[in-house]
């Protein structure tokens, strides 16, 4: 349980009350409690507020906010307002602004501005912090702590130079590794001072996005970057700690968000915590992707639903609203894949600047008399029925699809051999295909333990980290089924290349060797031919992006290229190795293709769906000890009827027993309790 | 009349005899006689030659030319080319250059590059009108005075950063103020010393086309760049009048220019000029709009072609020539709608630099035996026969479409519902269903009284200023039709929300209430469903855009959305308010629609069009005193017949009685005076 | 013959022993051997490891390399390394880093980073290579001196735009002259002191690619920064031809690079090398254009294939493969058309950075048994049979097109009539009509004799140069057959236009005045109306992107347009000049009235194929006195059988007797020799 003062899943989101005057707050909490909230987020941004100049803070507000909300029953979500700096500090300490990827010094403005090498800014946040802290670490409001704001965006700054100077020192000690770790010989780059050493952007080695001269560079200024900001993050953790030891800290990450690398970040906050904001046309597995992944950073512990919008966003091009019924769909989503609380950005729209036509609980009109409150009410309302029924509920999966950020980096930050690889796109076919059968599927990092699955696919694994290969061996020698693609086992986490034959260091484990690989322009696409051994799932499959031209080294070739001149070449092959089997998909398939392999590679390992799959309905399932939640959600725009089997269930917010079947009126969900 | 010296419509255009010897000027003096020219704006782009350094003036050969001009019978329009610095005053003075959106400061070239709060700049360009006016206050030729060249582009340096702060201490007095109409507390903006503010550009606030993250300052920025270049107009005006207090001033707009607020620049115009250059994919109705739009800059007052090209431009992708009849088509085309001057740019094409692929009435082959010469002497001996005729009429309308640069700019900065919606697209779309229908309208803006039409239109009125809602419940209840349409109401003049439901201040008065608004993909589209009340207009109408959800708060609900959740929902509303009526269309429909709705409209109100519509046949009359003229353009490629109704006319070029029916040959212009 | 040490077709490419140990270095020679490689072109990027700092040289590890290449067989073309500066150079003298077309500081990164004028670059540049020739000038290794590395891109620092006022001072003399030759008194940019002129840049002149204010400023900075570099290539050209005054020196060019004028480089180079990357879908005859362009870069003189990969590249978007056998086909189309050597980038992939994915003779495998170094090992065994028979031999051709970079930058820098002009594209559809009829061209530049020439080409000569009118007007006197196009004859050396009719200096040859030029948009035609007078050619051809209005002035009318307003003007025109024809297109044509028109032009010159065209075979002849090959190149994927005629040849690799028909399997090569 996050906190065990609110023993159940909580509702609420951000408030801004330091842009409303008393009379509204007044109705605003009315309004919470009609609404059913009972967490608010607090002092996201107030930094200017509470730090009028170097040695003044004024925090009499914050005590009258935080004081009202829990008179009136609301807890606290406490943030330390750290995610925008205010304008004075800008004006004072330029140190505080980055300098961007094309080399400009910034000024005040926006949001994510703080260079988060700047001494000030680390001085300031992490003073800020600690007086916070030490302020209300006895207030009972206090749920949790929230440190700054969605992190993100790099600097390129001298002092983010000369940091990265240092932390390449410490990494590689000297000029002579870091020289051949980066292949500098290459285009004549040795560095012979540390000091030569500039930031890669627009001015040195890179243009665009993701296009770099050297990639060694390229990958670890975002290691480096990632780490700085953690760095400040850290800073803050730790001043809060020596106040509140027991208060959970977290900030709020932003799911696929590229720049960080979250697993790293996941072992410095005590709780997962994200803002999801899917779009009408994003996908819903890819949604339920991410909360997975949100979920596998800390090993499947529940996670926070930090924002979502009850209605419509602002900064997407097209804004559409959320249809009825979709708001609390989208929550449960959350919930069925693992998380304990629903929170929104915000609970009302603020009167002006960029964010006021992003949705909110309470709307422009002040009362409650719209769709939007009637159905944020709703589920609040029934919250409070399931009460702590699901809290640290865990979700199991004997399959599971590895997601690394560095790895990512580098396959897009490769030069050829195609622009169109696009790593999520890859993990995300192959959960998809997963999702589509009902069956559950952990997203984990490389740090994570193989040993409790029965299948683990790596699409793309094309950086092998040191004793990874060795770690798919022993998985697969035990007895389980690993997958992974093609351009796999390239690189190692320098990104310089395995020689001797791809795929490198699981080449052994896989029995193959690629020899070539070939790039398809984007109207074109080769087929792979799945023979007559393959039941009903003979025929062939469009394939495309990357076509690896591999030869068996040992692997029985289960299909093959239908036509260019690798016709007849190996396009998927499986080695047998110890007790288990290695699967090697060379090239990029298409959904029907996928489906199809992963439903026998699950029949294979007996992992079946709890319920047989429907068009359209999600099935997710949550357990604690001996109980058993199955969420169904109802994607559909009309009532979809399910086969429940031999499944004998009670659904815990009408407390009725279901069995047989089940029909989902449209957008609906049933949380049904397994008997 | 702009000059009784030259009691016609005047026809001419930009000359830059600076570029020529005088064997070509002589050439060209005979030439402007055989094309009937008798006008030429020269010293557009002379700085650099009238002024050598700081100290050095040398007017002799601009005293010779007007001279010369003078006796060969052609007036002057006198620019003070203060449009472009000389390049000694960029080396000696980099104040005069201006810093650019992305914080670069520029170096000299160019042509719209002066800083308008440059000291350098307002010191030596006032001071060169000055010198032109009173060398040349009594010389005969001149007609007017042309100052500077198409005001445009922002600067963001640190003068103009420093004349903002002044500017909005001005216009708030405290920063409290500020503060509050900026909201600066949403995310810790607060500003507690005017120095903390900066120009909200690529490095603070903004990015890309009309991206901010603070709407109150970027519209302040905009009005305070408007009024920054205003004031450099308006020292050069102050420095002329001293001088010439009966010579007209003008300086050449360019139409739905974005960047300026060009009904706060009117009233300081002493006539309206503009530069028209359509494309060959323009919409006729939206140059007709414009023109109008020109024209409703000072009430009607009739204003000057100033610029227009005899052939092709040189500065658009794909620089169609104007095919036969039609530069004389477009011409006539602004006279129609209230021009008193037919101008060109440019009388003869320069012989090297970026502009020497545009059409000019000389070409590069020098002599008048082309198509483009013959054209232009046709038109110009029209002109004479039309002598005076036209001078001073007025356009009348009875329909007015409101149009607000301010408004304008919020609708585009904001941050949602869409980046599809585009002010001057959903403006266009009523003006063209007025315009095929042959009904006049006059385009105001939001100061322009509204008591002498029938019906006022404002599409997305989103920006409501102080009083105005006063204004429209005025006209309305006096017996108006006033119409406006979905993300209407929605803020105040420093873009902050008006809360308590939208339409805000004109919730009233129109009797709804928009609960939400709904954002569509361009796939995407609904319907307005239109019942069997309208008669032939019953049926369903594609819309999309926005749609916003209303409820009927008094209004009479007139049409229904299609589909979707919000199926049956208002669509279009009719409010019954003291004597009049106040329409809302709730979303942005087709063509057929709104010319259905508005030809409705009309009708109701008793307005007519003086001939009924025919494809492709533009209407326009211009009236003064008793004497109506009514223009009819031929726009098609083929010969088209006019029915007259009971009207009779008399050609007034050939003199001839025309009655019943008149047929225009393709591209054919007739000018038919009422009997 | 470039070098009489290695007396046959050079095979090998570049090499960076630098990157790898010494054991895969010597399993590398033993695979040069396999491959039949007998060059490898070293220290193209090792400036970083040849010199550490100001004082410090070593030269000992090169020593080692080019001796064991020796030793091992393989001979050496040897680079200056001077294509990328250290970086601590960079670090120390931040004049070699250049500022980019945005105004911006580079640092240091990427590989053409060094500011062409910087003192730093020049001293140590040149240092370097003088250095390398001194201590390998009697190596017997040696066979070439390859300098610096693929000079490109343009450099806008202060110290080029002094530079830039230098050379125009030279170029001018006077300001009078430069202001009038510039036009600068369009828009007032008269200058009065050099030190006003700065360098064309975004932050002045230009924006986006090739948009410019001043064309006269822009044309003559590409000048100058062409001219810089090559300043750059012949400081180290002379430092080096001190100490080996008989090996020959090159540099490797990139073909169609637009930047550098290569004609003018051409004369500082012993002989002309380049870079050849077609992509999948490069059309087959742009590729041979340009082989044949670099040959007439030197007129004539066989040229070398510097690079081209051995399998796929890795910076196209989409890096295909090149299937089995194209390697080989392209190989020998650069020989066809003139090349003396065949070598690759790169005889092994490197292991890190941003080419680690660009093809290899050795790839990451690091063995031979791969289908890349089997065909590669193929070629070489061929190589070795061909010998020194095809040395020195010349391609001889009746027809030229004319190719000169000044006009396609002042075409390219127009402002207007249209977007859609690309000079390579239109030079491309008349060398394409050619090739496809097997008819032999030579691409030549302005300065070129033109005596030996039947039929002269020069689509869109927009600029004419002093003394090239005249030039023509001799070649058609005697008799030779002249054809331009549209938008010729428009401007001089300084894009200042011509006045008294287009096409200005070339009307009198042409017989013809364009009065007007007209623009379409992409998605309109005309055509081009071929009467009955043409036979089978009979019929109507779709034209666009520009049409000119044309008046014959003596000119004879071929064929007319046969829509919009100019229907019935003429299209096509061919004038008797003494003893010649000068035609004109005035339009752009598609492909089949290109092929038909120059099919008879042909004719009437008795110009006519060594081989009747077949679909998809590549025909070209080089000739050593009495000897002649003819190369059949199929680039069909399916077997092709050519008609020979009366011909009787033999095959030079298999030597057998071929006569009557020859079948060539897909992408096979046959060199036949005929008797």
């Amino acid at each position: 349980m996050i906190n065990e003062k609110l023993p159940k899943i909580w509702y609420g989101g951000d408030y801004n009350p330091e842009q409303w005057d008393k009379e509204i707050i007044d109705e605003d909490l009315r309004m919470f409690k009609l609404a059913g909230i009972d967490v608010a987020t607090v002092n996201v941004f107030s930094w200017a507020k509470l730090q009028k100049n170097e040695d003044t803070y004024d925090f009499e507000w914050l005590d009258e906010i935080i004081d009202k909300l829990y008179e009136k029953g609301t807890y606290v979500c406490l943030a330390t307002s750290t995610g925008a700096h205010p304008a004075w500090m800008a004006r004072n300490y330029p140190d505080v602004l980055r300098v961007d990827f094309e080399g400009r010094k910034r000024k005040f403005g926006g949001r994510h501005n703080s260079c988060p090498n700047s001494p000030t800014y680390r001085k300031y946040s992490s003073l800020l912090a600690e007086k916070l802290a030490e302020r209300y670490k006895d207030h009972p409001a206090i749920l949790i702590w929230h440190i700054s704001n969605e992190y993100g965006g790099y600097c390129y700054c001298e002092q983010c130079a000369d940091g990265f100077r240092g932390w390449l020192q410490e990494r590689y000690t000297t000029l002579e590794k870091l020289n051949k770790v980066w292949n500098t010989s290459f285009w004549g780059h040795t560095f012979y001072e540390w000091e030569e050493i500039v930031s890669p952007n627009a001015l040195s080695e890179e243009w665009g996005v993701d296009n770099t001269n050297f990639q060694g560079i390229s990958l670890d200024y975002r290691r480096y970057m990632s780490d700085s900001m953690l760095e400040c993050y850290k800073l803050e953790y730790n001043a809060i700690k020596k106040h509140t030891p027991d208060l959970p800290i977290t900030t709020n990450l932003m799911g696929l968000y590229k720049e960080l690398d979250y697993f790293k970040w996941a072992k410095y906050l005590d709780v997962i915590s994200w803002d999801n904001y899917p779009s009408l046309d994003t996908p819903i597995s890819l949604t339920a992707m991410t909360h997975d992944l949100m979920r596998g950073l800390k090993q499947g512990q529940p996670f926070m639903l930090m924002e979502q919008t009850p209605s419509q966003q602002n900064w997407q091009p097209y804004n559409s609203l959320k249809r009825p019924g979709v708001m609390k769909l989208w929550s449960y989503q959350a919930v069925a894949r693992g998380a304990d609380t629903v929170m929104f950005f915000q609970l009302r729209r603020s009167v002006g600047a960029c964010e006021k036509y992003h949705g909110a609980v309470i709307e422009h009109v002040g009362h409650e008399n719209t769709r939007v409150f009637r159905e944020c009410a709703e589920l609040g309302s029934e919250l409070q029925i399931l009460s702590d029924k699901l809290l640290d509920a865990r979700v199991e999966a004997k399959v599971a699809i590895v997601f690394d950020w560095e790895n990512r980096w580098a396959v897009e930050l490769s030069s050829g051999p195609t622009v169109a690889l696009k790593y999520v796109d890859e993990v995300h076919k192959y959960y998809d295909a997963l999702f589509q059968q009902n069956i559950q599927v952990d997203m984990i990092g490389v740090e994570t333990d193989l040993s409790s699955y029965d299948i683990v696919i790596a699409p793309v694994l094309y950086m092998v980290k040191k004793g990874y290969a060795k770690r798919v061996e022993d998985f697969v020698h035990e007895g389980g089924t690993f997958l992974t693609t093609f351009f796999s086992g390239i690189v190692n986490e320098n990104d310089i290349v395995t020689l001797g034959g791809y795929p490198g260091e699981l080449r052994k484990v896989l029995g193959i060797w690629a020899e070539e690989i070939d790039a398809l322009f984007p109207d074109q696409s080769n087929q792979i031919v799945m023979g007559e051994q393959w039941g009903e799932l003979n025929g062939d499959y469009p394939c495309g992006v990357l076509c690896d031209l591999i030869h068996s080294e040992g692997a029985e070739i289960k299909a093959v290229y239908g036509s260019d001149f690798y016709s007849g070449m190996p396009a998927l092959t499986v080695n047998n190795y110890g007790s288990g089997q290695a699967w090697y998909v060379a090239t990029s398939p298409d959904r029907s293709f996928l489906q199809g392999l992963i439903s026998n590679l699950c029949q294979d390992k007996g992992i079946i769906a709890p319920i047989a799959p429907v068009q359209g309905v999600e099935v997710s399932t949550r357990s604690r000890k001996a109980d058993s939640y199955i969420f169904l959600l109802n994607h559909n725009d009309i009532e979809t009827t399910v086969d429940l089997g031999a499944l004998k269930t009670t659904n815990i917010i009408t407390n009725k027993q279901i069995e047989n079947t089940i029909t989902l009126p449209a957008k609906a969900v049933k949380i049904l309790k397994k008997h």
